[in-house]
């Protein structure tokens, strides 16, 4: 049976970008990506918080990105791949029942396109109550991500709409990295940054803008640990998803685009625990009254655990990258 | 019957103090506070979001001092307090089952000083709990604040500690001023801030700040307004307390510094109902992901209820003053 949890990419996609040794993203797709996007995107700020917060030897500045609209990163990719494209009147079409479909719909919205959204059987009924808040069109599709997955392929090749993938298209992992390049403009003398990894498209994005300096670490956790797989395998491996995580992180594998750029510009991949996870979730409500979702926990965990333990005078960056959680779970 | 309600000052607070026209609290007593306290706060961010969010004609930047160590921006004016004075070996002393108990407790464990604090036997077992956690040395005291604040004054006379008032002394009002002169190096254009009043301790700092460039428009909900009565009155009287945001912005007198200063230099005082309040709290989280407290949400549920409508072009701040809220009530 065909794996179709692996990567669908545009023709242009495969084509060597513009990134160094052919990457498929590189510094000049991400400026054009924060020009196109800057009117629809939050400036999200930063906040430098003292060593005792996360028990380093330095302070360590948090990137709010979990203040983004949407309630996550994902409307920085979303947005580009739209604005990057002719749409034609069917519009856009994905398929997520998670933080990539919320971006998805709410920026097809905000540019005026129809937008239909694939999810399975299980997706609880408030993220579809959200989805169609946000005016998409949502399809309850099939027991498993899979088949709503193939429903919308379908669907697709019938409609002609414009095929949005999570992570693995250019314009995606372009418009994630303007994260990195806003936060450079902020902050500019980090040592080191801190990224969540779910298929790659984010810290993606972020490495290839900032090129080994600040260097790029990639948080998992155990059950969603799919970049550190491809990394010892030496190319994105299907890995078995589970744990708090699953929902925002849990790509069963990374895509070809965040991975040919990580294996180049990652430093290294941290792996924690859900413990760990659960424990940060909670500092980060008591000392800072910062609500994210566990997947966006697992940077600041690997802090708060020992998992990436920072040299004296090391200045170290955190991305907060969501915080799509009911907050009655911290 | 004594009002013990009624603000308790040192010497110092009654002599005609660094502002204009003799008002106990002006700009030199701000920027030699923020000087005092800088090594022991958080410069917390500011966040441009779009007219979308609040209705408004334009953009909105919010400051999020609800990211202040111990969750509000009292530490400010608790700081500068210590830091000003000689402190005895008895430590520091107040009476407060809320916010501005925890920043004292929070306060003199980070410089090194007892701290005792009197709270009522109605203050819930997980404010004693945090307070403890902060290293004070918590008496529970009679049904009502009044009883406490007594034994309080009683224990204070006995141990020589140094008084902590929740707003009416001269070093709070000016470290809680720095919220404003903070605010104004991050965002130099505004043309109104709506900021929460409780016993008018922060906004007569941050009005002493400004003094009315930009407009400093107070926001008090239907239960706590004690500054639109003393304002009505011409001098500060008692006013029934009640309702959502009783807890944290229910002074039942503004303090006589603020006051004075509210009187010369804030433009007007906006209220607003608890339902209003309630809105904005979930509309704080539905669209940024961000919990504040009932008393932090007025100032937003001000913009949201129409109950403040801003001109167009005018440029306006909101200042998000707490989050000590369970995130479940959110």
């Amino acid at each position: 049976m065909q794996d179709r949890s692996a990567p669908i990419r545009e023709g242009e996609a495969r084509a060597g970008g513009s990134g160094p040794g052919g990457l498929a993203v590189g510094r000049p797709d991400i400026e054009r990506a924060s020009g196109r996007i800057a009117a629809w995107i939050r400036l999200t700020p930063v906040l430098e918080v003292e060593p005792e917060t996360f028990g380093t030897p330095g302070s360590v500045t948090l990137k709010l990105e979990c203040h983004q609209h949407t309630g996550s990163f994902k409307p920085r990719g979303a947005f580009n791949r739209i604005l990057s494209n002719e749409v034609p009147d069917a519009g856009v079409i994905a398929a997520s029942g998670g933080n990539f479909g919320l971006a998805v719909a709410y920026a097809a919205s905000r540019l005026g396109h129809r937008a239909e959204v694939f999810v399975p059987e299980s997706t609880p009924e408030v993220k579809v109550h959200r989805l169609r808040a946000y005016g998409a069109n949502v399809s309850i599709t099939g027991h498993f991500y899979a088949e709503a997955l193939e429903a919308a392929e379908v669907r697709r090749a019938d409609s002609g709409a414009l095929w949005m993938h999570a992570f693995d298209q250019p314009e995606m992992v372009a418009g994630n990295g303007t994260v990195g390049s806003e936060l450079d403009e902020q902050v500019g003398d980090l040592d080191t940054l801190l990224v969540a990894v779910g298929g790659a498209g984010l810290i993606g994005g972020i490495a290839a803008w900032f090129r080994g300096d600040p260097r790029v670490v990639g948080v998992e956790t155990e059950g969603t640990a799919s970049l550190a797989a491809a990394l010892a395998h030496g190319a994105p491996v299907d890995t078995e998803i589970g744990g708090i995580a699953a929902d925002s992180l849990g790509a069963r594998r990374v895509g070809d685009i965040g991975f040919a750029i990580a294996r180049r510009f990652v430093d290294r991949v941290t792996v924690v625990d859900d413990e760990a996870v659960k424990r940060a979730q909670r500092a980060l409500w008591e000392d800072l009254r910062i609500v994210v979702e566990p997947g966006a926990a697992a940077p600041p965990a690997a802090l708060l655990s020992g998992a990436y333990r920072p040299d004296e005078g090391e200045r170290v960056g955190v991305l907060l990258c969501g915080a799509n959680t009911d907050p009655r779970s911290i």
